[in-house]
């Protein structure tokens, strides 16, 4: 049997996920231990409360499935609620705070799960948000800097959360 | 003249390279636009002040030559008043503002440069704070994990940093 000792790219590939991985469980945990109550709270006088940074970073990583081209959107309707909506916009009503959590742990399962079958050079591929002929110009524009762009997204949120806790 | 198409691993040096100074050069620009008196914001009450994250975040990275076995800190007396201690303690107060943004620029443009020079297999070797044998267990603990974490770690503070402005 060969034993790929220096497979470089592969160890590279999978660091990025571990990270990522690791920030998620961390999200997880700092989530489950917040209370409904709590969820309502602002991160600062009039800013985001954390129960729309949930729906939010819930709604950007379950993006990540059609962005990457694996797949469909768990919750389609999040998209309006928490992208395209600011906090307290009526159509965020219909969401309670355990049934956000819940999803978030959902969306973030199959995304590792996908995430686990790509190979290094499946990571470097354009996304779907950008043209063949952008993507020549722009190689940058693949999964792999989304990647590290989301895993960055998500730590600046839960700095946020932490001033709140 | 050899066409190198798919030398995947440099690429994903590359790009997690192009992200670590997108976001360094992020935070450049919004410390530039601070000013004296904003630095003595707090990010929360009684939290830590946006003069420490400046000085906290400096030396974090000013940390990073000698963790990474590239050469010695341009600023050690840093590591005890912006890491070892907390915000509002006596050792600060010897920095200014303009001093510390001076300080933030110098060291992540040296970084930059010296990050610039190193293959993907030597992002792959441990660094200075991991003994060989415990390296040999968990070969993560190397140059590029440090470097996605702390990646990770300044989106973390830029997102606090962003509720006080």
């Amino acid at each position: 049997m060969e034993v790929r000792a220096v497979n470089i790219d592969q160890q590279l590939v999978d660091l990025t996920l571990g990270v990522w991985k690791s920030d998620i469980g961390r999200a997880t945990k700092i989530f489950s231990d917040i209370s409904d109550e709590e969820l309502l709270r602002e991160i600062g006088p009039g800013r985001n409360r954390l129960i729309y940074l949930l729906g939010h970073l819930t709604a950007v990583n379950d993006a990540l499935f059609p962005l990457f081209g694996l797949g469909q959107q768990f919750y389609p309707e999040m998209h309006e609620a928490f992208i395209t909506s600011p906090d307290r916009s009526p159509v965020q009503d219909g969401f309670s705070g355990e049934d956000l959590k819940h999803r978030w742990v959902d969306v973030n399962q199959a995304l590792s799960l996908t995430f686990d079958k790509l190979s290094p050079s499946q990571w470097l591929e354009k996304h779907t948000a950008v043209s063949d002929e952008d993507f020549k110009r722009e190689p940058s524009r693949n999964r792999f800097t989304v990647l590290l762009r989301r895993t960055g997204h998500l730590s600046y949120h839960l700095g946020q959360i932490a001033t709140k806790r």
